[in-house]
């Protein structure tokens, strides 16, 4: 998935060459696509206890997968679907909404920092730093000069985080503006989904051309060999869930946690258990 | 479950009186456990969505599960295999291990109050403040009179909490000595549960008698009609997470979640949304 869905650093991209509602990688239906992700369970919980016991042995690693994307482009069902997959012990969640009046006190990435994933475990975030340069360009809510800066700010965490063990995985969710418009009617209609349902979004749609060449210009800038952009076309939600689920996999199986050697002498300790009560 | 699982407030009580083995409420066997507990996930996800929705619309519910145990009694387990059947999105979930310099500096309650569940949320707490009268009891860790009175500060404690829309679910994952020794021998034989042999179990083993006495000392003063105390046998794995899993779904049908009124006017909403580009 990585090469059909990565993005080389440094490349100009233009998201319209991108088809939301493609499949790449994947030639079957929704309900293939759904028995695939479940059935991944074994391997992903395998791989998360490797990974968590790696990290009682001393390894730092750990994975922190990153969510991007407008309003109902489906960060949470990816928190549903693909997160499920994983041990609720070693998971850390976090969406990063509108900054705090704390979190605006503070520098850009300090509300960032503070819910990394620990050794061992996997994280997502739900939005993230990138918000600093799509809403706050967007919005003006920062001078030019500051969020133009931001862009190698994020470049350089980012890159101390993967030299530390973080293993970072970067996901675009990519969908159209008439999808958008569709689960926005549905979100109106099903009495089960209207909580979700925020007027703010609506007012957000005008400045969908803004968002994309924001957006471009994050995935091209920031596009890095130590952590590359993904974009998902997430038109079809199963497909979005397949393909990060598969994103992730990848990630792990690079990464190959390793159960530590025993600290203590396995044959001592067998006979101590047995002579006990 | 509930009826069959719970004990009465301020009853005497011999643990020695549950067998470990027994599985009071089901008649069948292990793999008819476990597909029953994953046939829950629609109905945890639809009742956990909807706590969370009333949590936005202002309610202050939110469920604790709190699960105490011996080593090797399924504490983990209960987070594999029933943690996972609600929204990872809104869980949080907290291991209470020996406390840390700065725990220990603090009233035994200040850790616990930083991991309690926000509105919305589901909760699970892997050993909980009880350790301060079961572990500090058993090792003499503080002057008995210090644990003494902590019955009736954890008592005040939970009280506040469930009068506040908390709603907790305590657990005793009930097994015999003798699986804790089968256990243990399997984490010493088998390479991938290695990592989760600690020798310290082995050193506690004589203490089972104490342990005893402390865990029915807690049980018999803490069972109060706002937060009872259940005793699950749990020799059984599949039994356990099954009895689990459905004094989680008791409690939460009785919470009886609901999806909030809209703070918007739909149809203007509507016609809003037809009327964006």
């Amino acid at each position: 998935m990585r090469d059909l869905l990565g993005l080389a650093p440094g490349s100009l991209f233009d998201l319209d060459a991108v088809d939301p509602a493609a499949r790449p990688g994947f030639t079957h239906g929704k309900k293939r696509a759904r028995a695939e992700v479940l059935a991944l369970g074994g391997r992903f919980g395998e791989l998360h206890t490797r990974l968590h016991a790696a990290g009682k042995g001393g390894a730092r690693d750990r994975l922190l997968l990153l969510v991007q994307g407008t309003d109902c482009s489906g960060k949470d069902g990816i928190a549903r679907h693909v997160m499920r997959l994983f041990e609720p012990m070693w998971l850390h969640y976090a969406a990063f909404d509108k900054p705090t009046d704390e979190e605006r006190r503070h520098h850009f990435l300090w509300r960032i920092r503070r819910q990394l994933p620990e050794a061992g475990q996997i994280a997502m975030h739900n939005r993230s730093h990138y918000e600093d340069v799509l809403v706050a360009r967007v919005h003006n809510l920062v001078p030019e000069a500051i969020w133009q800066k931001r862009y190698s700010e994020i470049n350089l965490f980012e890159k101390r985080l993967t030299d530390d063990g973080l293993r970072l995985v970067k996901v675009m969710l990519h969908i159209s503006a008439d999808e958008q418009r569709t689960r926005l009617q549905a979100r109106l209609t099903d009495p089960a989904k209207r909580w979700k349902y925020n007027p703010g979004d609506v007012d957000e749609r005008p400045f969908w051309p803004a968002y994309k060449a924001a957006y471009e210009a994050a995935l091209a800038q920031c596009s890095t060999a130590a952590a590359p952009w993904f974009v998902v076309p997430a038109d079809h939600k199963w497909y979005r869930d397949w393909a990060v689920a598969h994103l992730v996999l990848e990630a792990l199986e690079e990464m190959d946690p390793q159960y530590p050697p025993p600290d203590f002498d396995v044959a001592a300790e067998r006979a101590r258990l047995e002579g006990s009560a």
